[in-house]
């Protein structure tokens, strides 16, 4: 990759990390085998595969055997949701979930819904919030699952998890809860027994890991049926060979994660803060979406309406200055329908349609980020005075 | 992995070729992006991805949009069945099946059954054949689907597939066929038009790639309900970041198999030649499974049994000795009933549990094979020797 250019789309997928790499190498060269063999090449397989869930478990503070490897957090949140759904569809089938989620929550549940399941959407406030109180009041005696994302992808929103579960808990307490954690993981605690979930997805790729492999964690005794079925690996959870060297993968990033926590966080708050304040200080009319209380967003999300300018145009000449950012979800690009997210928060389809997401990431400096608060306002203003409106 | 050891169940999961991880790295390191992305980074890996699945569909001769990537071989069977089912659940409920499929079709089936669909497995014969009369006898105007491996696993069977799916076609021309090329792949001819049928399962780490990646081909206009749901990767055919070094990896051991076909097959049989004619000299009691013509199975496939002693007791002493081989599929270890593919070909259970399967791979030479030849028979004549029977 050219070192000249500045990558601000982490919310997308992140550069994977060195170490990470050099983790999963042996399991990709002489640590080849098959873990479910019992002769040595298999051991040495199974003794990594059990180390990288060890590792994962360690850091969610749960059972090894209550992290099932998936590949990747669309697959985790479609397992999560049709796993508790059909585990459960003779008890009731009603499920909760926003009206911001994950398109890889929100179809599975259109799918669910044409099998007969009744799903209520909680719509959010201007800020992307989801009320527990409201999740509260649509709980009923049939309601089986209650899923929702832990912060928003393309927002930034962090939700208040742990009230709207122990909200579900005090209505139901036999409703189980799911959260998609796949954006928040690294960048807030999200050990299942603090969010008081009983399920939640996780993806490598969001945490400087490859592609290709995510968890979804079950905690013990929660019903569910298993999305992937063969043979009988991750007990009986998913079956499919084990990918071990992803496995490695996923536990050497979230260990990074772990450990380096409190550094990348503080750094990436610095960044962003540093972007807005410059691109405010242009003078260029820009819309901050998403919470305006900074605790309560991604400490790596700016997303930003740039009134009567198309996104898309300011992608590509943002492209030409060798500045990476996307218009929202990477999983839509090439819809030309505005996101879900922005329009379920009451904006316009205009300003939908205006709005650049910046997620910086490890890899960004501050000299990176005083560039890019200096073209962002000179390219906007350029196609400003090129627009008829 | 030690060098001395002596390596013979590579129809569990293979050594990965060298080759393919150099064609990996690349997508490890520089080009991380996510494919869905507008700018450079993005551009890149959509580059890469789609050379992979140019390479792909170019070996199995159909169009890119015909190939859908997968997490492997279980996603794929899944996907396949599940698709076909779901697409066409309103045209009818039949699907038609044989008794010697792997865990990932018939737990999938079993699936399927209990949601109202009837299934008819059909049974085969001593060698693991299925006829292809008795399919087309099955067939109904109702049947949606049938599906098929194109060779066993456990014993090596390769099916007259291309008959079975044209006998299905003579019968119901509107019949889905799929078939499980997983174990066939890199060993004879896979290309879905040879074959005759409209889908076809493969993963990479039975051909020297790596684990946690395969496809799914789909012959175009094929009813297929979507598996796994979300973003709109993959032509909506199936949801989620792609994992891009994965593809890559794939398309390298398929091109690499396709280019050295010849040439890897030959020596394979030849090696497998020479371990079954070293058994049968020592004069130990020894039954070979599945056909006894060798082009009709697969080229490194053995699977044999040796009456009077626990498949599990030889294992154990070869993996003293050295040499990695197993029971049968690695997808059922840990399970004390016996294989249900021995079982289907008549096989009574004290032979099944004395069974052995060993499948000669690449980095195998003649020498081994002379030891693995000599050591066999000393193994069980010393488990004879013990055993109280």
């Amino acid at each position: 990759m050219d070192n000249r250019r500045i990558y601000l789309d982490h919310a997308a997928t992140t550069p994977i990390d060195k170490r990470v790499v050099e983790a999963m190498i042996p399991f990709l060269t002489a640590h080849w085998g098959n873990p479910s063999g019992i002769y040595a090449e298999a051991q040495t397989a199974r003794k990594g595969l059990d180390s990288a869930k060890s590792q994962i478990a360690g850091i969610l503070e749960c059972d090894e055997t209550e992290i099932v490897l998936t590949s990747g957090g669309t697959e985790s949140d479609n397992a999560a949701i049709s796993g508790v759904a059909h585990a459960l569809e003779h008890t009731g089938k009603h499920i909760i979930s926003s009206n911001i989620e994950h398109h890889a929550v929100l179809h599975t549940l259109e799918s669910l819904e044409k099998d007969g399941f009744e799903i209520t959407l909680i719509p959010v406030d201007t800020e992307g919030f989801v009320d527990p109180s409201h999740v509260q009041a649509s709980v009923r005696d049939d309601t089986i699952l209650v899923t929702i994302m832990t912060a928003n992808n393309e927002v930034g929103t962090i939700q208040s998890m742990k009230e709207i579960a122990q909200a579900v808990d005090e209505k139901n307490p036999k409703t189980i809860v799911h959260t998609d954690a796949v954006q928040a993981a690294g960048a807030i605690d999200i050990r299942p027994d603090q969010l008081g979930v009983d399920l939640l997805s996780l993806t490598a790729h969001k945490i400087y890991g490859p592609k290709g492999i995510g968890a979804l964690y079950i905690r013990r005794n929660t019903p569910f049926q298993p999305f992937i079925v063969g043979g009988s690996q991750e007990h009986d959870f998913r079956a499919g060979t084990e990918n071990v060297a992803g496995a490695i993968a996923l536990a050497t990033a979230l260990t990074l994660a772990h450990n380096e926590f409190s550094t990348r966080n503080d750094s990436l708050q610095k960044l962003r803060a540093q972007l807005w304040r410059d691109i405010q200080k242009s003078k260029t009319e820009a819309v901050l979406h998403g919470p305006k209380n900074f605790n309560r967003r991604l400490p790596n999300n700016l997303s930003i309406g740039f009134p009567g300018i198309e996104g898309e145009s300011i992608l590509l000449q943002l492209d030409i200055e060798g500045i990476a950012a996307s218009s929202g979800s990477a999983c839509t690009t090439g819809s030309s329908e505005p996101s879900h997210v922005l329009t379920a928060m009451g904006i316009d389809s205009d300003l939908a349609h205006s709005t650049v997401r910046f997620t910086v990431g490890t890899d960004n400096d501050s000299n990176q980020i005083s560039h890019v608060g200096k073209i962002v306002p000179e390219i906007i203003e350029r196609l400003r005075a090129l627009s008829p409106t």
